[in-house]
């Protein structure tokens, strides 16, 4: 038996019990004839005490020749302590160490095995098994463990069925890019890796499986944004017989579970607001609604003027900064720079001090008057002492805009609190939005979503108008996951198809099993996907995912500590009946 | 609101109420004036009623036009049923429709959708989504369900972690063949899909995690033989700071609980037998001991005579048959051909029934008499009415041999009760295996096994003979799982990997992280793995996992449902640098 307690568990009700520790040393301090090292294992961290007293000469050379990291097990008394360490639950205790075993050495890690340590994200991930032997990502894996296991209670508890859907299917060049495995045993053929188990979810229902769920990897073959991989895990979902405000309960009910159980945060009911308003006042659809700034839109009172900026643009709108009129002309000229920035690619900032005496001092006093500018304060909802910056432009591209400014200055302002959580369903997503590039319109979710009842029609005649029983959760300026009611009809899912650019053969080629399945009695359903890496981390206050996977890949795709993907034996392509096009 | 309740929850008590159902219909019974459908969900199945008397002409005429999966909704009142119906929980009561709407019609299923379907195994896999839908396969998947969230429960409150190991991983081309994944981001180098996450389980007790475990889905790209999956589902476990007894203390447990929970057999302490003795008692590693006929060796007592075939075998060895020494000529004549079929292979088989009389009858009283027979009883544990069977030869076929006649007879004996759960602990396995093609020793587990204590040195001299810290669990004849004490030392995972072949170069380039990070400070750790799909079809009394997969693949590795695998856009090889070597 390697242990009778772990490193965490000693209190001093167990003085003068004989124990059995195991662990790696995290430091050890040698006072000549007192040595301290502390030993350490997931649970904690326990002093050990030799001295030369009343340890054996034997006891005190290996105590002499630890090392950081080093694996021992030791046999002692627990022993009560005269220097007490509050910060930890066994620093009251220290053992007296009787036997010690080395178990496996180290040599110098890389970093410090510290909850502040000195190495980079890269070394870090080299050595990902030594990074997680730190606190905070081994409490992040942790964490991470307790949340999949409530969603998993909650969901089963309310009589929802985990099936595994596979991982081998078959390619569908359309959403995002595939991962493919060539096929051995049906040469030239592929499997892809799935990018969600849509398909198969919709196939459980119309199997009669009702309530499904699945903790479940996805692939997608992108070229990597920051924060994004090519392996992630869903929380899936999917329900028969709904309609959107069942599945809307539902998960407001998961949620609402996992802030009470993990966070100990008790929420009402979730806000809601249409695609259209979260884009018209904050310009994004996943607004952080911990703060306030609602976009003012100032069209009615800035266009009656001689500013030519503002007259030739389709959308005047601008935020009030609480607080930020005492900005001095060197920090807005900063806001102005941040926002000229090709990130942000706005043309300028116009502003208006909302000064503590109620007068105004804007830049662009020349063509509006204190008149005016009150009525933007109206607008903007912005009171003395505030900021109000506004943009103007392509109303689109200004709204992006000034939602990056509205997000910057919230941080600056530390209006982002991760200890509070601001849930909000966003919820009538245009079914289509326009590819600029191609002029051609693609599913905004994916093809299986379904318009809203009468919509159909417009379908031939402003698609980018048509709205689909689709929404997505967002918690904190984060979209959480999202979702739809799809089609279930074999006629209405063929003409989508038509719509989104698939001739008939393409369609039947890759969907041809889910329009079949559609003609032996399909039930109404829909569902939705949680991303748990994003999920978790925003629930552990974190903004960064890869703090919650234990083994992620870089921003190349790579896994750099066991160095993947890499070259494979060449026989292994042949019995694939493949070949390299251009040899590496 | 698609329903108010399910088609398997209303009772007498719900008389009277108004309530809405939805679901398919399953059969519908016209008898011109009143018709009965029965309406079915995931839940049970309720009896609709419509009547001339009460029902409105316009209902009758829908409930005239439903077909079998038509999916309705209806609105009703809960009436007592006059001719009850005992064997469905619902069966006290019936529907009285008052509204209906068909929802989605079918069109007729290409089986019927029964617990007894007329469907075979190809069309129920082509059309899975409807094969689900029958009681078998949905209880079947619910099943599942319950397992693995009875498996989770239990090692979470052991303070296991469920960590998510990567899928994208490296090909290491020694065990079984991997499925690779071309990288597009890294042209001509390749994923591998994990045929199990081995490495990163050692990597997480290398960085401190003790207790993991992953209920996750793994990858092996072999010839399937019959009951087998490319991709499988296991419960993957490891530990640190443990020895075998540890490891197999917590997997007991764990098994126990799911007998407990799901079966409600409550089991005492498990068997445990050695690989030696397994294999001389059983012929097989893999027993089945909810029965007896154990292996009764009779060189002493059969090799003295003027038998040529017995004194020339360097293994004589019989079972005794309860029972059948009142088999005929001709049943004796067929046993004795069902070993020489070549799946078998047995030259042929000497037989001596042991009369209810006490008296002898062989196949061989030319050469032995009733004193050499009653040793032969007394070595096979025979009493009087018994059948012993005797095969001899070539020490390690006869014991398979005589295992699959063992096998073979206590199915035809009803001696494999589905209901009763025999587990057993097969320990102390040899560490390598040879492979008589190669003439080379392969490691039995894998490479990162420990020998037992003090066997290295064994290595160099009678590799065969080491015996590893490895252990299967093994259930009604079924290997349910296994693992091993790992390897934590550098030298001493450098040495096996010289052992099994490698050199140094390619056990640095496949394995490298792995010996890395044995540097810094590896635990003594040791786990083990359970085949989930197996598990749960044994604990589900049936033989086959296809039957507990929701989505299987047959045993070409097609999924004939979506039609994959299936060639792929010319593009998709091209963004990888990749063309067949031959056209397809």
């Amino acid at each position: 038996m390697y242990r009778s307690h772990n490193c965490g568990e000693l209190r001093e009700t167990h003085q003068n019990s004989e124990v059995t520790l195991s662990g790696w040393v995290q430091t050890v301090r040698d006072k000549g004839f007192v040595i301290w090292a502390d030993l350490r294992d997931r649970y904690g961290i326990t002093q050990l005490i030799f001295d030369e007293e009343r340890s054996s000469e034997e006891i005190m050379d290996i105590a002499r020749s630890l090392g950081r990291e080093f694996v021992v097990q030791i046999k002692g008394t627990v022993l009560d302590r005269s220097s007490k360490n509050p910060n930890i639950p066994t620093g009251n205790v220290e053992v007296l160490v009787s036997e010690i075993k080395i178990l496996n050495k180290s040599i110098t890690p890389p970093f410090t095995i510290e909850d502040q340590t000195d190495g980079g994200e890269d070394i870090r991930m080299k050595y990902r098994y030594l990074d997680i032997r730190r606190n905070p990502v081994k409490n992040n894996l942790i964490f991470r463990h307790k949340v999949a296991m409530e969603v998993r209670k909650y969901l089963s508890d309310q009589d929802f069925i985990e099936v595994e859907t596979p991982y081998l299917i078959k390619s569908t060049p359309e959403g995002a890019r595939d991962f493919v495995v060539p096929s051995r045993m049906n040469q030239g053929q592929f499997y892809a890796l799935p990018q969600s188990p849509q398909t198969f979810k919709q196939l459980l229902m119309v199997g009669g499986m009702d309530k499904y769920f699945q903790i479940v990897k996805c692939f997608r073959d992108e070229d990597l944004r920051a924060d994004r991989q090519p392996e992630f895990t869903q929380i899936d979902c999917e329900m028969a017989f709904v309609e959107q405000e069942d599945i809307l309960n539902v998960f407001e009910g998961l949620t609402r579970h996992l802030l009470q159980e993990i966070k100990g945060i008790t929420l009402e009911k979730f806000p809601r607001m249409t695609y259209d308003d979260a884009m018209r006042k904050y310009g994004n659809d996943k607004p952080d609604i911990r703060f306030g700034m609602e976009f003012g839109e100032l069209n009615a009172v800035a266009q009656h003027k001689d500013f030519g900026i503002f007259n030739d643009a389709e959308l005047v709108v601008g935020i009030a900064v609480p607080g930020a009129a005492a900005y001095t002309r060197k920090e807005i000229d900063a806001l102005v720079n941040w926002v000229r920035r090709p990130q942000v690619g706005a043309k300028g900032m116009v502003y208006a001090k909302y000064n503590e005496d109620g007068s105004f001092k804007s830049s662009v006093d020349k063509f509006f008057d204190q008149e005016d500018l009150a009525k933007w304060a109206i607008a903007t909802g912005a009171k003395p002492g505030d900021l109000i910056c506004v943009l103007s432009g392509d109303a689109n591209k200004t709204r992006t805009q000034l939602s990056a400014l509205r997000m910057e200055l919230a941080e600056r302002l530390g209006l982002r609190n991760k200890e509070e959580f601001a849930p909000l369903w966003v919820i009538d997503f245009p079914l289509l939005e326009l590819d600029e590039e191609t002029g051609r319109f693609h599913a905004m979710h994916h093809p299986f979503t379904s318009p809203k009842p009468g919509q159909m029609a417009l379908l031939d005649t402003d698609p980018g108008a048509v709205k689909a029983n689709a929404y997505d959760l967002v918690l904190n300026g984060n979209e959480i996951g999202g979702g739809s009611i799809r089609i279930h009809d074999k006629q209405m899912q063929s003409t989508m198809f038509k719509h989104l650019g698939f001739t008939p053969e393409e369609a039947k080629a890759q969907f041809g099993f889910l329009m079949d399945a559609f003609q032996y009695g399909a039930p109404p359903h829909g569902g939705l996907a949680f991303g748990l890496d994003r999920l978790v981390a925003i629930l552990g206050g974190q903004e960064t995912i890869r703090d919650f996977i234990a083994f992620p890949k870089n921003n190349s795709g790579r896994d750099v500590m066991i160095d993947a993907p890499a070259a494979i034996d060449p026989e292994q392509l042949k019995e694939l009946n493949l070949k390299l096009a251009i040899k590496s």
